[in-house]
C-alpha cells in the first residue's frame, strides 16, 4: 500500500468543510487537520499500536454485525480492511506523532478514515468518497475513541507482553539456567557490602539470575487479570450510548478468537477510560523487571572487569567493537545497553505515573503519551534482554585461575568455626590474619585455638558453599516459571 | 521500660573492646559505636519495624530450639525478652537513625543487643554481661544480618499492609460504595477532556472510585506470593552456612503461627538477600493506589469546588477549619492531604526502585532506606485513606439544582441522535445551540430535522446514563473486592 | 547524499577483518558490526546529535591543523566533509539506534567512518579505501569517544536550547504577556483550594504565567556556565594522552567561532567524560519549566472549561478538530498535548538522573540514553510551547458575563473588612451568608455591623485586585527576561 | 517552655466554638481542632521551619510597626514571643504532622495562636485570652496563611542551605582536594566501561570529585536569585488586600536585618504563592548533587573493596563495626549511607515536582508535603556529606603495592604508540598480548613493531597520567568554589 497512486491532492470533506489531502494517502479531513495543528516532535505510535486498531476495528466490525448495527456488506468491507491494518499494510498512512489529543482520538479517527477509505475502494469508491461507508457512522459504529484508544491501548500491550517480551525473558532466564548449570560445581567468593565474604558457587549466582527473571515473567502475569479487562463498550463518556446491548460481550469474544488471548468486558466502562490504573500495574511490573536486569548486568559486568586489573572471575564474549583510540579494547557493550534500556523503564514509568494521576472525570487525558511510553519500555526490555541472552550470556566463561585464588584467600570462611569457637574466638584469627597479611588457617593455628585437621574439615570451601548439601540444581526446575 | 533504673553509665564490652553505655538503656556495644558514627539525620524506623525485629527473633528462638541449636532455657529467656520488644516495651532502646550501613546490621545488632540484655537480666544477670545469653553466639544463632534485616523487612510489609493498608482502603471502598447506592439515581453531567459530555449518574461515579480501591486492594494481593517468601536461613551471603539444615522451615513455622499469615522459606536465599524484587513489586502496587487516590481526591475537591464560582455539585463536609485572613472559608482540606500522601507515595517509590536497582553481587546495601520508604507510603496511605473515608466521603452529598440544571444545558446529550439522524447532522444542531445559545432541543427542532416528540423520546437523560438499564448496583457486589 | 549509488555491496577491513556493507552507504566496517550486534529498538539520535557531530569533527581538524597533528590537505578534506555533516547531508547514514555501548562509541565511529570515506572520495578514492583519510588516525585524531561523544552532547545540548527552547520559551512569554496587556481590567474571582476566594484580575493570571515562563529562560540560562564547558581534548579517560598540548584550546575557539557561544574547556576532562552533573543540571531546569508549563496548560483549560457546565471564563480557540462520537464537542487539545509534553520531560528527568547516578571510575557509560532523553525534553517543551502560543494563547478570549457573575457572587470580599470589623466579626458574616444563600453585602447589612455605603467604599472588587494601585503592567517590563 | 505548667484543660474559642486544650500547651484552638481531623502519620516539620516561622512572625510584627499597622506594645509583645519561638523554645507546642491542609494554614495557624498566647502572657494575661493580642488580627495582621507559609518555605531553606548543607560540602570538597594533594604522585589504572585503561594518578581522580562537589556548592548558588524572591505580602489569593503598601518591601528589609541574607518582595506575589518553582529548582540542584555524591561513594567504595578478592587499591578508615555473623568483617558503611542520603534526595525530588506540577490557580496546596521532603533532602545530604568527610575521606589511604601492580599490568598503555605506529598496528600488539598473557612490552617486542628503548620513552606511565604536564594541583586553586 506504500505505493503512491498519483502526486495529485484530493479534496475531503468532513462536518467542518473541505480538506486537500495528498492524492496517495488514505487517511481523510480529520487526520489531515490535525497535521496542521500539532506540529510537534517526531515519535510516532509503534507499528504495534497502529495495527492493534486494525484488530480492534476487525472485531468492533464482527460485533455490529452480530449485533445487526451494521448490514453485512459494509460490515464485510470494513473488516478486511480492517484486517489489512493489522497487517501492517497501512504504517505508511499514519503521519501524526504521538503529540495530540489526550484521549487519542486523532489517531482513532485516523484508523476510521484509513479503512473508510480502504472499505469504500474494496467496494469500488474513490478515496474520500465516505460512502457508503463512513468513517464515523460505519467504522466508528456502537464505538466513540474514548473506549476505542484504551481498548487499542490494552489490546498493543497485551500482544507485546506475551509475543514480545515474555518469550525474550524466558529466553533470557533459560541461558542464565543454563550457565547455572554449567557453573553449578565452580566455587567463587561471596561478597556483600563489596567486600570478602564467604564461599560460594558460580551456579549460585545464575540460578538467583535466572530467578529474578523468571519472577519477572510471574509478575507481568500477574496483572494480566487486570489488563484483558476492555472498556470497549463504554463509547461517550462510559454509559454506553449507541453502543447495542451486548456489543461488549460481542466484540470480547471476536477479539478473542482473532488473538486467542482471554479478553472480557470491564465490568464498569467508566473505570477502563477515565484511568489507566492497568497500565501503570503493568509498568509497575516492568519497572521491577528493570531493576532486576540492572543489578544482573552490573553484577556480570563487574564481574568480568579487567582484564587484568577488575575482578576478571568471568571472560564476556567478545563483541567485535572495540575503542575509537585504544586499540583492541574490549567492553562489555551489551550490558551496558540492558543497563540503559532499564533506565528508560524506570523513567518511562515515572511519566506513565504522571500519566496517569492526572486524570479528571470521566476521561483520562494523557493517554497517547502513557501507551507510547509503556510499549517503549516493553520494547526495549524485550529487545536488549534477547541480544543480552544471546550475545553475552549464552557466551559467558568463567577464569578458573582467578576464583580458586580468591577462595583460596577467602578470609571469612573461618566464619564456619563460629559454632565451635564462639564469635568473639573467630574475631580475633580474622584480625591476626588481616594484620599479618597471612591466611585465616595460618592465623588460627598460630593463635592455638584449633588444630589443622579439626580446621580442614571444618572450613571446607565446597561445603561452606552448600552446607545443606542442596544443591541449587534441582531446585531450578521446581520454579514457577 | 521507658522508666530509668539508674543515671550512671555502664561499660560494656564487644570484640574491638570496652564502650560506656547509659546505665538504663538496654542496648550494647555495636549500638553505641554505631550512634558515634552515624551522625545522620533524624529519622527513625518506625515502631512496626522494631517489633517485627521482637517477632523475628522470638521465632528465631523457637526455630533454634527445634533444631537444637539453642538450649532450652537460653531459648526461653530469648522469646521471653523478643516477645516484649514484640509489643513495643522496648521502643525507645533503638536509638540509631535509618542512616546506618545498608544492611541493617545495625539495627539487627541493636535487637540482638537488647534481647540478649533483657534475657540476662530475666536470667539474674545484670545488663552488659553477655551471659549466659550472647548477642551474636546465642539471640542471632543461625543468622546473620543480612538474612535477619530482609526477613523483618517482609515480616513489617506484610503486616502492616494486611492489619494497617488494606482495612483502610475496604473502608474507603465501602464508603465510597453506601455513596454510590445513595447517588444511584442522582443525575449529572458527564465531562471528558473536562468539557460538558453526555448525561450519566453520581452513582456512577462513585461506583468508578469504589472499584479503583477494590482494584487496590487485589494489587496488593497479587503482590504476596513474593512477599510471602522469606530469606531467612540465608546466614552469611545466602549459603545457609551455621544454620541447621531445616532452620529455614521451622522459622517459617513459628512465625505463621505467630501472626497467622502463610511465610514459606524463599527457594533461593540469595535471591531474598541480594536483591528486594517483592518490595519494589509491593511499592509498585502502592503506586498505581496513588495514582487511583490521587484522581478520585481530586475529582472530589473539584466537583465540591465553589460554593458560588466552582462546579459546585457536591457539597463536601465542614471540618471547622478555615482560613487565617478569609473569616469562614471552607477548604477540601482532607482531599489535600490525601493528594499529598499520594506525592509521597509516588516520589517513595522512585527512591525504592532507585535503592533497589543499585544492588551489588550478593548483598542489596540499601536496606534501611528502601524499608523505611516502603513503610511510610503503607503508613500515610493508610491513614490518609482512613480519614479520608470517614470524615469527607461518608458526609459528602449532593447539590441538586446545579446538578438539574447542568443536565438540562447538556448540549452533547443529541449524541443519542447519531444513529437516527447520521454524525454530520447532529454536528450541525450543536453548532447551532452554540451559536444561539439555545439548548439544543431548540436547535434540533429549529433545523427542522426531528420533530419534538422523537426527540424527548431519545434525548431522555436518564436513558442516556444507562441505555441498557443495567444500573451499576449489581456489578457491585460482583466485584472481587 | 540519500541517493543510492550502487545496489551492490562494499568490503571495508578494520583491524578485526573484513565487513561487508551495501555500496551507497558512507559507513564503514565499525558501524556495520554493529548494526549486527545492537538488533534493539527503533530509537535513532535526533538530527541535531548527528549534525553536531559533523560540526564537532569540523572544529577538531581545525585545532588539529593548527597544532600541526594533522597535514593541511587531510585536515581540509575532513573539514569540508565533516562541513557536510553538519549542514545535514549524511543523516540517513548514522543506521544505529541509541541502544548501543554506554560511550556512544559506535556513533562516534559511525562519523569517522562516514567522514573518511566523504573526503577521501573528495580526494578522489573510492568508498572503503582508508586512505589517505583513516577514521581512527585522521579524523578521530587527539580524540577519543570518550571525550568526541560527551562534547557533542554539550555541543547539541546548547544549540538545541539557544536555537530551538529559549525562541519557542520567549514566544509563549511574549504571547502570555500581550493576553496580560489585554486583560489587565478584567476583573474574576481568585480561587485558592479550588474555593472562591477574593477578586483579581485575569491580567494579574497571565502575568504571573508570563513570569513562571520567564523565569524558566532564566534557569536555562543559569546552566550555561557549566554546560559551555567542554571535554574535548581529555582523549583517553581524561589524561589528554595523545592530544597536542593545546588542543582543547584551539577547539573551542573553533568550535566557539562555528557557533557564536562562548565553550571554554572544562579544566578537568576527567570531570566532563566521567559525569554529567552538567546535563542533569539542565535537565532539571527542564523539570522546572515542565511543572510551571502544566500548571499553566490545566489553569486555561480549567478556566475554559465547559461551555456550559464548568468554570466557563475562558473561550479557547477552535482548533477544527471533535470527537468521534460526539458531533461538535470542543476540547481543548492544545493544552493537554503541552501537558503531555510536561509529563514526558519529568519521566526523562528521572531516567537521565538515574543515567548519571549510575557512573563509576573514569567514564559513565550512560550517554546515549542520557542525550537521547534530554534532547527529546527540549524538542517537545520547545515545539509544545510554540504551538500553545501560536494556536492557543494568543486567540484566547474572556467570557465576560461568567467574570461579572462570580465577581458578583464572591463571598470573600468581605475580607476587605477584616481590618475595620475584625476577623471573628467578619466569619459571621460569610457564615450567614453561606446559610441563607444570600449576598455577602445583604448578610453584612442584615447583621447590622455596617452600614451600605461603607460596605459599598471598602468592599470594591477593582480596589481588592489592585490594593496598591500599583497594577502589573509596569512590572511586566522590569522582569528580567 | 517545655515544662507543664498544669495538668488541667483550659477552653478556648474561636470563630467557631469552643474548644478544650491541654493547660500548659500554648498552641490554641484551631490547632487543637486541627489535631482532631488530621490523624495521619507521625512525621513532623523539622526544627528550623518552626523556628522560621518565629523568624517571619518576628520580622512581620517589625513591619507592622513600621508601617502603622500594629500599635507599638502589641508589636513589641508580638516580636519578643515571636523571637522566642525563633530560638526553639516552643519547638514542642507544635503537635501537628505534615499532613495537613495543602497550604500549610494549620502550622500557621498554630504559629499564631502560640505566639499570641505567649504575647499575652508577656502582657500578664493567662493562656487562650486573646487579647489584647489576637492571633489572625495581630499575630497574622497584614498577613494570610498563602502568603506566611510560602514565604517561610523559602527562609527555611535559604538558612538550611547556607547553614548546614554549603558548610557541610565545602569540608567534603576540601577533604578530597586535601587527599588529591596527598596522592597527586600516586599512579593508577584509569578505568572505562570498568575495563583497563590508561595510566593516571590517584589524585587525578580525588580532584575530579572535589571538582563536581564545588559545582554542587556553584549549583545551590546558582538558584539563590529566584530562592530569595519572597511572595510576603501577597495576603489574600496574592492581591496584597489588608497589607499596608510597603509591608513586603519592610519586611525583607527586617528579615534580611534578621538573618543577614538579601531577601527582597518577588515582583508577583501570584507567583510566589501559586508556585513553588524557585524550590523545585532547588530540588533540582540537590539532585544534581546526589548524582554526583553517589557517583563518589560508590567509585570510593568500589576502590576499597577487598581486602583481598576486590580492586584493593585504596584502604578506607575501619569504623569500629562489624558484620553480626562474620566477625571482623569490615565494611565500607558510611559510603553506603551517603548512597542511600541521596537515593532519598532523588525520591524526593519526584515528589517535590509532583507537588509543584499539581497548583491550580492561586494557590499551590501541596506545600506541606514539598517542604517537608526539601528540608528532609538538605538535611541528610548534609549531614551525610559531612560524616563522609569526617570519618571516611580524611582517613582514607592508598595500597601502593596493589596500584603499582596494576598499572604495571595496563595493556593499553600502548595506546601512546598510536601516533608512531597507527591505530591498527598497536591494535596487534594488544592482541597478541591478550591471547599469549603476556605484557604489552613483551607483545610490542615480540611483534618487532618498535625497539625496546623507544617503548620505554613512549609508554611512560607517569607521562601517559599527565601528558602536557599540567598536573591538577594548580588548578585545583582556580576552581571557582
Amino acid at each position: 500500500m506504500g505505493a503512491p497512486r498519483s502526486d495529485s491532492a484530493r479534496i475531503e470533506h468532513d462536518a467542518f468543510g473541505p480538506v486537500e489531502i495528498p492524492g496517495e494517502r488514505y487517511w481523510g479531513a480529520q487526520t489531515q487537520r490535525a497535521l496542521g495543528v500539532f506540529e510537534i516532535g517526531e515519535e510516532r505510535f509503534p507499528a504495534c499500536l497502529i495495527r492493534a486498531f486494525g484488530l480492534q476495528k476487525m472485531a468492533a466490525a464482527r460485533a455490529n454485525r452480530r449485533c445487526g448495527a451494521l448490514p453485512a456488506a459494509l460490515a464485510e468491507a470494513i473488516q478486511a480492511a480492517a484486517g489489512e491494518l493489522r497487517d501492517g499494510r497501512f504504517d505508511a498512512h499514519f503521519p501524526l506523532t504521538i503529540w495530540q489529543t489526550g484521549s487519542g482520538t486523532q489517531t482513532n479517527m485516523n484508523a476510521n478514515e484509513v479503512i473508510a477509505n480502504r472499505a469504500n475502494e474494496l467496494l469500488g469508491q474513490p478515496l474520500g468518497s465516505r460512502s457508503p461507508v463512513h468513517p464515523n457512522d460505519h467504522v466508528n459504529a456502537s464505538q466513540s475513541s474514548n473506549d476505542s484508544f484504551p481498548t487499542v491501548m490494552h489490546l498493543a500491550t497485551v500482544l507485546e507482553l506475551e509475543q514480545r517480551l515474555k518469550p525474550a525473558l524466558a529466553l533470557l532466564r533459560d541461558s542464565l539456567r543454563e550457565r547455572a548449570e554449567a557453573f553449578a560445581d565452580v566455587l567463587k567468593i561471596a561478597r556483600t557490602h563489596l567486600m570478602d565474604a564467604v564461599p560460594m558457587t558460580m551456579g549460585q549466582s545464575f540460578d538467583t539470575f535466572a530467578r529474578q527473571v523468571g519472577h519477572g515473567i510471574d509478575r507481568i502475569d500477574a496483572t494480566m487479570p487486570r489488563l484483558l479487562s476492555l472498556p470497549q463498550g463504554g463509547t461517550a463518556a462510559g454509559t454506553g450510548l449507541n453502543a447495542p446491548p451486548d456489543f461488549d460481550v460481542f466484540f470480547c469474544e471476536e477479539v478473542g478468537a482473532l488473538t486467542g488471548f482471554g479478553f472480557s468486558p470491564n465490568a464498569s466502562k467508566f473505570e477502563g477510560m477515565a484511568a489507566h490504573d492497568a497500565l501503570v500495574e503493568v509498568s509497575g511490573a516492568l519497572n521491577v523487571l528493570a531493576t532486576s536486569l540492572q543489578k544482573i548486568a552490573n553484577d556480570l559486568r563487574w564481574l568480568g572487569s579487567g582484564p587484568r586489573c577488575g575482578l576478571g572471575e568471568l571472560k564476556i564474549p567478545d563483541d567485535g567493537l572495540t575503542s575509537s583510540i585504544m586499540p583492541g579494547k574490549r567492553n562489555p557493550t551489551i550490558a551496558e545497553v540492558l543497563a540503559q534500556a532499564c533506565m528508560q523503564a524506570m523513567g518511562n514509568h515515572a511519566t506513565i505515573t504522571l500519566a496517569n494521576a492526572s486524570g479528571n472525570f470521566e476521561l483520562n487525558v494523557a493517554k497517547p503519551v502513557l501507551i507510547a511510553n509503556l510499549l517503549q519500555s516493553i520494547r526495549v526490555l524485550a529487545d536488549a534482554s534477547s541480544v543480552f541472552a544471546r550475545r553475552l550470556v549464552q557466551g559467558i566463561e568463567v577464569e578458573p585461575a582467578r576464583l580458586a585464588a580468591n577462595v583460596e584467600n577467602a578470609l571469612l570462611s573461618v566464619t564456619a568455626l563460629n559454632p565451635h569457637l564462639g564469635y568473639d574466638q573467630v574475631a580475633r584469627i580474622t584480625a591476626l590474619a588481616l594484620e599479618q597479611r597471612i591466611t585465616p588457617r595460618a592465623a588460627a593455628l598460630s593463635l592455638g585455638v584449633i588444630d589443622a585437621a579439626t580446621y580442614d574439615r571444618i572450613v571446607d570451601a565446597g561445603k561452606l558453599a552448600d552446607p545443606h548439601a542442596r544443591a541449587s540444581r534441582p531446585d531450578l526446575r521446581a520454579s514457577s516459571s
